[in-house]
């Protein structure tokens, strides 16, 4: 089911790095949703390419072209399908990467999988730009709960294993000829208590699965995380109190997550970007065809850092799990 | 879905800490496969209460009862189904819960999600003893992986923080009427490459849904996981060299994952445990009915550190996230 | 997926006619539904086999042991499981079917399917008694319509072509060793305009679904059916007026169905159940093992007709079919 | 859920009938099958409207364009989505129908679900244009089972309960300003023995959810369908001999299928559908925002008769579902 994510709605990305266009159909949509495309546009724009010097060259405007869905900019209950043609394409430049895969790219899995069929150009399905369209998903979620007063945020938390001037780690990871990975922080506030299920379904497993979606997230901890796993549980536990008539906690070492589900507390969460795996130094790798070793030298046009780009990502993962699991508890609300 | 897992298979987890059993179904696995039963039970074993000092007092033989799915020890091709009485309940112990959460719980969030109607005692759907079912099902997926050679094996890797002298630290925990936590690591080795599918359903997606539905999971990394986000992309990248023939990896900073699919190399992951929130040290919480502020002193049986029966618990849900995704590969021709 | 179904609850299936148990397991009740279980077996009993001389003999009482998902007779949140006992088990009746398959029985393609390894005792997970279960489920998914005023009722129709003295149609068939079919058609009065959703997810879509669950079922038609086919349009359509401030249909050729949404009219509905296969003429049949012709004499316990037997099978899958709708529309309340 | 359907593959429909685009997404489909797009647009061709005097005037190339999914003409493991451009809307003709529903139509329980939000214009998701990607997906999975030598084969059997002179009662009712349904029969050849699954996922439940998705279908009946529901036992069983040493049966009144599951025989099933309900007669109506009853008389392109152009669009609803169970089969190693 590869490429479609959701309980009572569904997002079904397709699309591949070199294809006509991405994009995304989300199914279940209550209708009567008003829509801000220009505030979408924004909010894509802020993982674009192109727009910074740390970032891929490739030019891409990445307009969002709604095919469905929606009669105006309110939605009509019907699915609503929005796509970005692929237009500053560089086929050429993938053409060696067809018998020599990148190492710690999805190039050897995905020949090991499809054989030769696999679309090589521009990583395909696996490229980063099929998050064009979980932002596309993720950003129509993210405006549905501000509506309702949830709000998803994320930001930089770590580069490079540095707290602080983060874009003197990129330009130092450029000036090497190499790239460097971070960590993200995400937060949503505003969350009713009693958001998520049990088991499989909790906070925690949905937005997991839906976090990994983006390439090169390698971790993602909740609350106190891997911390809290160092220790003791009268350090760890956060004691309840009331406040202002509502039961909170003294301290949210949970996350906002008791058993799977919002208690009420900001839903806090951090992922792990590792570093670009394309870098311009020589590499070892092999020649299917040749069946030898050989050495690879990536060219054309990548970030040394993809980070910064991967923020809106993050809070659209987040989006769409949270809608998901808001609309497992309250429904459509259509009788 | 909550309380369901799987595309190939399905694993439909039920039962209440306290209720008259629990157990688990699982769909669609195929006719004909051999289970070792004995095998099945001494998985289990492996996270029974009352086997050791550090654990719940709780004593429960926790004997599988098969009631559908196999003639003799193979199955037939229907839904097999297993169960577990629950015999030592101590339901009276959790009264005082009814109306005051423990902090650290899933009380709390239950009882807002479910009103009054929650079932409170020993946890209910949310208790640590759910995972006795999920080690039902993931106990046989690890057998069906291993006749295919596939092999799981996870261990502690800390606890409270130290690498050694893991039971010092839950001993001094104990002293203090305190608990403490850890992390867990799991290995598979012996899978093919091309399993797992990209985006959503990636190895790293469909384990971490898994792992998740573990009661004190906080967070997952794979491969290198955080630590990748902190070094170079020429440290993080795995080169490729050919050794008796097959594509591999020098290094495996990729925890065996390249795009969410196999890449031959083991898969690798940390799982991060917190400390057991129920401690008998007094603690503040709140009276629903009272609307106050108040104390409250869990006693009952508890664990002072679960990390050492997580440990199959761990192995239990890579083994379903990775068996189901062979199925599907297996389906479409791609190993 | 098999024996699962439903989107926003799942019922999950399980058992074969001579295996411990057969039960069910609802995952996504919503937590406070009282449940008459004195109602519930009371549902059950109507299909419950050895209550007349037209139904098989074998004797089962039925009765109904609740594992999971309330306290008391009131859901809790977590999977509600309920399973029957197996006891009267004649298993040494069907030894001669595993080599030899009886005509209009699943035995031949579940032999193909599973290999030697399925469960032939009493047809397995292919036994009508599989229905229980799904009484089960849909016995408790019709009260909770039955709490918002929507009510399921079937009948029969037809006995063996006749639309009168249905009794006199099978004492015919019992006579000649022989057994005969029937027809039911199945009203649900009460639903608010909006239940079902566009294309795959409409009512007919999922009421068809459930019902071809029913072994024996070979046919179904909604509302005027098989007859909208035979007439204009002038005289199929629906036309609208006013009643109480409400729109409603003059005539219900439609079926309470438009574009797969319920329209406020009743939903009707006819299903087909063919005759009963086990029949104690004697049948041409083959043996595997021999890959030779021979005659195959059903001895044992079997309905001459199962319509009777059936009328609540046909409750039951459209009560669990349109609860499962009705949540989609209006979701849990949890929030 | 509504617009998606599969187990293994993911058909994901979207669009409006006067939205941008219509179109579909294909999930899961394998790599390195060649698709013939010419032989996709000639089966769409069977389906698209302007190609005779009894189908609607509407004139649309209905040109499949691929956007995502294939390298050149081959499915490369990514997936795929192709879409049609919508160009010939007359929204203005649908003006009226905002305020007063159309008997027999959709536009009614959509009005009432979706509130004023719905896209009325052409019908909107309801439209009969959405079999088109219907008939996408359906085309592709028909041209993959062709290369296993699986035949799908419908026809018409019946126009207006005539089974001869289908376009003399087009005429004639054409000539009445009305409309006239019938019934389509579909059969497939080759299918292996095991294919299906019990209970919820045998043929039967499959092939009825995705061939309800065609507006209009209102019966389904499998084998001899109604007709079984009227004979004995003694006559409807179909008794096994062998045939150049494969076990068949003598006579086919179970239609391919025992328990769900796939005999080796053809599958045969018959379609109702009902008359086209856009008739130029007047009609009975109400107006919403006056609440009052009122004349309602349709003008605009309509067929008289849409059998004819259904019939590719029985043959991709079987299709989808026969190869969607036929992934499930193979993954298992069944058949």
């Amino acid at each position: 089911m590869a490429s479609i994510y959701g309980n009572n709605i569904k997002i079904s990305i397709f699309g591949q790095s070199h294809s006509e266009a991405i994009g995304v159909t989300i199914d279940g949509l209550p209708a009567g949703i008003t829509i801000d495309f220009d505030q979408l546009q924004n909010f894509l724009d802020r993982r674009a390419p192109g727009k910074s010097r740390y970032a891929t060259k490739r030019k891409e405007a990445d307009k969002v072209e709604v095919l469905s869905g929606v009669v105006g900019d309110v939605t009509c209950g019907a699915p609503l399908t929005a796509i970005i043609r692929n237009n500053d394409c560089h086929s050429k430049d993938y053409s060696e990467l067809k018998d020599c895969p990148r190492p710690g790219h999805a190039d050897f899995t995905a020949h090991m999988k499809y054989g030769a069929h696999e679309d090589v150009r521009g990583g395909g399905h696996f490229s980063g730009r099929l998050t064009a369209p979980l932002c596309i998903a993720g950003g129509i979620c993210k405006q549905i709960l501000e509506q309702k007063e949830i709000l998803i945020r994320a930001e930089i938390e770590e580069i490079g294993g540095k707290k602080e001037n983060f874009y003197e780690e990129i330009e130092s990871a450029m000036k090497d000829m190499d790239s460097v990975g971070g960590i993200i922080s995400c937060v949503a506030t505003g969350l009713p208590v009693g958001i998520g299920d049990p088991m499989f379904d909790g906070i925690e497993n949905r937005i997991s699965q839906a976090v990994f979606a983006i390439p090169a997230v390698k971790g993602i901890e909740f609350g106190s995380g891997f911390d809290a796993a160092r220790v003791r549980g009268s350090k760890n536990n956060d004691e309840f109190y009331i406040q202002d008539g509502k039961v909170v906690t003294k301290t949210n070492y949970h996350g906002g997550i008791l058993g799977g589900i919002s208690s009420g507390m900001p839903v806090t969460f951090k992922v792990a970007i590792k570093p670009t795996p394309s870098i311009a130094q020589e590499q070892d790798s092999i020649s299917y065809s040749e069946q030898t070793e050989r050495k690879l030298s990536i060219h054309g046009r990548h970030d040394p850092c993809i980070v910064p780009r991967a923020i809106p990502c993050v809070e659209a993962a987040a989006a769409i799990a949270l809608y998901d699991l808001w609309l497992s508890a309250t429904g459509k609300g259509e009788i």
